[in-house]
């Protein structure tokens, strides 16, 4: 937990912003597995964390401007809930941690909310069910209204502050990118023939639990790396295929690293895998070189896909005008993602509250395969802290569906593409800070070329 | 996944106990952590598992018995989703496993029910917060009354199929319980002075998930054994102090492992250590021994407290007549939970349809402190599988609030109680199946004597 003053300037902040009605903060419930008490590992709401850091389930929170009150509510524990679950520091002690001194019962505050309701309530999108039930409960809006209802202004004033992160804020994502990269170094080592998938995830997950944190998010960790969200872990590694690792910690505070790396199976890299792995690192250097205050994040990932494009028709994947085909999107068969996105107390920053906020200021998406993907396209501000992470992949479906359609035959040779269609995929993935001059990697050195990979791989 | 047969026999039986109407089953839906995207892997309904096989969210399915209509519900991919999730079997390929002709869209089954509204449609109880908006949404049915309208019949035909483990489900939980060994062993082996809890704590995640499965529950390893559910994993272990583990492996099936080890940091129980757990070993022992078709667990429980009680009564902490103490609860004061429960493929197993049912067959559960705690009271059956978990605890609030109110003073020596306050606790816990002439034992054997413990933790 950051000191108590962190937390009360950062509700004077968002205070400061809103005149007059109350600002709602919901934090999350425990998420039940298979039946109610076996629950997931307790995960709170980051805006919640980031105004009020009560870490515990069950809370809710209240600024009413009105009245000029802030109040925390929760329930403390009976005798029959500490035989279960230990002393807890009472909801009054949580509060006065971070500058709260008024709490009241968790079930108050269906009260509250009704004696306000003559009142502008504002509150964000829900995202988990039980916001939907608490959302429909305390304010009596329909399933169908919720979302529709939401303050513009709660979100945006939420995002503009927790986008630029505290120099502490950034000291925290790089623990965690710490911690990251030991999980990826123990990955490659293990990245043999005949290991499994299961294996290296569970190793994975071992090594970002053992400080006290825990996954960010769920461990890419497959030879199949053309799929980019791939979940299972069911294959075991052969010579000749790359390994794809996308795994980042959490810390106990709740920030997060979000790297990849890919490695080859046999410890080195075959003639093709080095070519492509140079295309893609080398769009992420061109892509970090050119990040700096002022420069819209969409302007980069252009950039990474025109670079992209370059080193294809060098292998002559690709063909024609390289300008027209990044415009029209032909490379989105080999980089059908975004560049990056925002990070901090998400791995994706505020997800929640809306890409369009949180990455687009409100300004409209492309709805153009690939560049709808990128959760980011704002110009830059010093203290912005996001990732970078180009790939070029291979992906058979998608092949078929193009070729059949007939789809980019200026941009795209097909006949040759078949020859890479059991290729897999490579991404390369580090997390930066926006300085007030460029950029600054976060955390400890990673392998990134092709030498240092391999010396990993090898155990050198 | 069992055989088609298995599961299209389980809907036939389900299906011959009812007459008319219709028979609904809502699937789990993936978990947000901090956003909708960040999702908790995935754990699926086990009554859905149970009956449809199928291990993916957004599924539901209905028995139409007035129609002889059996349909699950649910969507296919797009390409957009291949790209991110890879391809994935189709609706009707994962129904055709499970033996189920007809498929449908996930969008269909509100109408599909909003056609069915005059006939009676039975769904047992919500546990998870998107039951209860589907609920809302499809059968317009308020949180309020939602419980209360969920169908007796149905969850009892359900529990009562579910309780008696078909061959293949045992086999299936003693892999669990022989992951969960490997679990114990492991933790046993670290739990040095120096370690750290979590570090622990992250190594019995890595071997449950290595195989390919998870933590059947959140792992408990700590110093504080007296706390039942101690998820924190923040402590230094230090000699002198007893180490608890009470972690479970979930296969990839989801059928679960649930065991309990206790071991001397130090490596070398204490006198008074031993003490303790050779009366927690003999009540495990005696329990163990007693079970067999037709016993009642909740008498195997009393034996447990019974046993537990007279060993205390030999230490001076306990005094009087032990069985007035007993059937008053003051054993509860070392022992305030009950001695073990239903195991499947939940940890507590079928704990979302109503432990009155699963447990108590609708008797009625006492309220005594301890005994209310207590989740299995009914005669055993063979192809129950179920845990024995005795244990002793020194629990320094329920000390002291006892003390003060002066509860017990004929059974129980606070004087000398006072000299145990900083003990901790101590579990041990076994899984068993009831056989037709007594018990089986699930798993590979675990170190459980005295000497088998010292034997792990000194590496021997």
């Amino acid at each position: 937990m950051f000191s108590t003053q962190t937390y009360a300037d950062r509700r004077e902040r968002l205070k400061a912003q809103f005149k007059s009605g109350l600002l709602l903060f919901l934090g999350n419930d425990e998420s039940p597995m298979n039946y109610a008490d076996n629950a997931y590992p307790f995960r709170q709401d980051s805006t919640f964390l980031y105004f009020f850091g009560v870490d515990h389930p069950g809370y809710s929170a209240v600024i009413d401007l009105d009245h000029g009150r802030t109040v925390i509510f929760g329930d403390d524990l009976t005798i029959d809930d500490i035989v279960w679950t230990g002393v807890l520091p009472t909801v009054a002690e949580l509060a006065a941690q971070v500058g709260v001194t008024e709490t009241a019962p968790a079930g108050s505050l269906a009260v509250y909310l009704q004696k306000a309701k003559d009142r502008e309530i504002r509150y964000l999108a829900p995202y988990r069910p039980e916001h939907r039930l608490k959302l429909l409960r305390f304010l009596g809006l329909s399933l169908d209204e919720q979302d529709a209802k939401a303050s513009v202004d709660f979100t945006r004033a939420v995002i503009e502050m927790r986008v630029i992160k505290e120099a502490q804020e950034v000291a925290e994502i790089e623990k965690a990118v710490d911690v990251t990269v030991d999980m990826h170094l123990a990955a490659m080592r293990m990245a043999r023939a005949g290991a499994r998938e299961s294996v290296i995830a569970a190793k994975i997950t071992e090594v970002a639990m053992a400080p006290g944190g825990n996954l960010g998010y769920p461990a890419i960790a497959t030879v199949h790396g053309e799929t980019l969200h791939n979940h299972g872990h069911e294959n075991t590694l052969q010579n000749g295929q790359m390994f794809l690792v996308d795994a980042g910690a959490e810390t106990a505070m709740h920030y997060t690293g979000d790297l990849t790396s890919t490695c080859p199976v046999s410890g080195t890299f075959t003639p093709r895998q080095r070519e492509i792995y140079q295309i893609v690192l080398k769009a992420h250097l061109t892509a970090i070189a050119h990040l700096k205050p002022g420069v819209p994040f969409k302007q980069i990932h252009l950039l990474a896909c025109r670079t992209i494009a370059e080193g294809l028709k060098a292998l002559g994947l690709m063909k024609g005008n390289l300008d027209a085909a990044v415009e029209e999107g032909a490379h989105a068969m080999f980089f059908p993602c975004g560049l990056g996105h925002m990070m901090g107390l998400d791995v994706h920053d505020m997800e929640n509250l809306g890409e369009v906020w949180v990455g687009y200021e409100g300004q409209s998406k492309s709805t153009l395969f690939g560049l709808k993907s990128l959760r980011l396209a704002r110009p830059l501000k010093p203290g912005f802290v996001l990732t970078v992470e180009p790939g070029i992949y291979f992906i058979p479906e998608l092949i078929d569906r193009w070729k059949a359609e007939g789809k980019f035959l200026d941009y795209i040779d097909y006949e040759r593409l078949e020859t890479y269609r059991d290729f897999g995929g490579i991404r390369i993935e580090e997390n930066v800070l926006i300085t007030e001059t460029g950029c600054r990697i976060l955390g400890k050195k990673r392998p990134l070329t092709i030498e240092e990979v391999e010396a990993v791989c090898k155990g050198l």
